[in-house]
């Protein structure tokens, strides 16, 4: 693992500081060697599914930003899933997994439980498929997102915030209904859909040296690291995660599954926990996992609404925190970053946190 | 005049309720008939710009959102200009009048002034040819604007925030340079430049019923009405303003040019005022201009943050406020909507107008 430290650094020698959080860190199992076969769907699984949602979805563009290069002191790539349809890139996998049912399932409809974009998401595929869903939410949620579930149609049962009352409502809705679980993120066939969004990114950015994506219960992350460490062998791939919901990092640290966080996040869409599945897939192929306060996820989301011009909600934009804060830096590494989602409530805009942030932007440092 | 609202009637009999400020409106010349020559710069001249600038700009995208239709009550296409290089339509003027200097101007420099899109745009273009700008800017104009002009490398030189302030600094900087002016507006080749956004609009929309621009100058507005008007002789062309900087409106009724107002606005880059070539081309080529309260100005930003999640500027969601809270609607109308600049100071982002907005937004009316 240090050695791909080591050739980033000689590739790029000026201003490389990879892994400056290294206390949060440790360095997780390597991704080649040693695991015959890997878990979790193949890169096989994820191109069928592209072939399967390309009709549904949006490929989305990826921006760039002189301002933002020069202030990370690296060349970044965005991946806008936050102008995917419904807002998030939750609709590849939900679409995946809603095109992939029988037609003797998809009539009795789909069942998830969601802090929000995946329920919307759910509610779009089945829309889309002309079927039923029902979204268990926590009463928490943001109402920007329970407004989008229920404009795609779908049936919204509130619960506390919890994962066990999420479980246990969603567990009486399948009774009563006889729908399918689709689960946001324990699902083969949800990960191979979350991992086009990195099928399309280094089909169109084919040399990135590091490829970061948010981790939450970590489909995402799971389909992305499949995807890039598949197509792209020597590629590193960072899970990003707030310093609030740390568990990601906390369970690969300790190679087994930790609780969650009990301290607050803006990120409100990356509380939930990895599952034994995701657990699996993170350990075999993702490199690292770097955390961000909430401070930095502010200022990310500040600074991309000032100079890409779109709209990043708080998880949306903790995958782009480590590099616009020089936790990973190097003059030629090429940073992807998956901007994760835009349903953001403009009631609950989040303000400058410090104005020594602003006051380091309008004179970015030389070194640090 | 009327007559054409009234096709729009027939065509879409059901909830049409055109022009309801007319206390604010009234009916100007028509764009056909007794004008044998238009003035302002031809479709030719539009055309031949966007073949010169094409290789520099974007070619923005259409953005479209079925819960923005439902909420206006017609359908809606976004042309995203503050997607833009630079952040807003402003390149495209800037580069067209960059771009057509001989190399013996081009080698003294441009110079401007701006309340900061124009700057910026015009610093950007001198850029991208390589040569000198200097840029005179209000004391008062956006941060996030003044430091865009910095980023691309012009020279600012801050005035007092009047327009006479602003033309006597620039006519010093003419003097002691010996730079070639590149007003905001009132230049053929910038309006020129500024009709290629409509022309792309129209290219890839061809059956809008209306198109919108703001307008604060003129520059906008007028090559938008030329290029439309010109490529579709039906289509309505509408300005748009602020209630709070309404001297298009004022002057279009009175049929001479009036002062602008005094009174505040958010929408910073509508404060200029039109100038003879402007308003003669208006005149001309403008069906009406819809004027919008700072409240319905700010509800429109809110609106489209949360639905195209793309950052708008407050003059930019201006041409957005009238179809929005429904001053042109009928339900098959399709409205096309020029958004003109995202460049917003993300520390100026302004809170909730009203709660009401928010609540009529959550059970749109059948009727008003």
């Amino acid at each position: 693992m240090q050695v791909k430290c080591t050739r980033i650094a000689t590739d790029a020698p000026s201003r490389v500081d990879l892994c400056h959080n290294a206390p949060f860190l440790r360095i997780f199992s390597l991704s080649a060697s040693d695991t015959p076969t890997f878990a979790g769907p193949s890169l096989q699984a994820i191109r069928e599914a592209h072939a399967r949602i390309a009709p549904h979805i949006e490929e989305t563009q990826v921006m760039i930003s002189y301002p933002l290069d020069e202030l990370a002191g690296a060349l970044l790539y965005f991946k806008c899933e936050n102008l995917q349809l419904s807002g998030s890139f939750k609709i590849r996998g939900a679409c995946n997994a809603v095109f992939s049912l029988s037609e003797a399932e998809a009539s009795r409809g789909v069942v998830t439980h969601s802090s929000g974009n995946h329920g919307a998401a759910l509610a779009l595929a089945a829309q889309m498929r002309g079927i039923r869903a029902w979204v268990v939410m926590p009463r928490n949620a943001p109402q920007v997102k329970v407004r989008a579930v229920e404009a795609y149609g779908a049936d919204i049962s509130f619960c506390e915030p919890t994962l066990a009352a999420r479980e246990a409502a969603a567990a009486e809705l399948l009774r009563s209904t006889g729908g399918t679980l689709i689960h946001p993120y324990d699902d083969d066939r949800v990960i191979a859909g979350q991992g086009t969004a990195a099928l399309e990114f280094l089909e169109e950015i084919p040399d990135l040296d590091i490829i970061c994506a948010p981790v939450s219960g970590g489909g995402l992350l799971s389909g992305t690291a499949i995807a890039a460490k598949s197509l792209r062998p020597e590629i590193m791939v960072f899970g990003c995660e707030p310093l609030n919901a740390d568990d990601a990092a906390r369970s690969l640290a300790a190679g087994h599954l930790e609780p969650g966080s009990d301290r607050f996040t803006i990120a409100d869409g990356l509380r939930a926990t990895l599952a034994p599945r995701t657990f699996a897939i993170l350990r075999e192929r993702v490199d690292r996992i770097l955390l961000s306060t909430e401070e930095e996820i502010v200022q990310a989301m500040r600074l991309l609404t000032e100079h890409l011009r779109v709209t990043v909600e708080p998880s949306g934009a903790v995958a782009a925190a480590p590099a616009l804060h020089k936790q990973i830096e190097g003059e030629e590494l090429r940073i992807g970053i998956i901007l994760s989602g835009g349903n953001l409530d403009p009631d609950t805009i989040p303000a400058a946190p410090d104005p020594r942030a602003r006051a380091e932007y309008r004179k970015p440092q030389e070194e640090r």
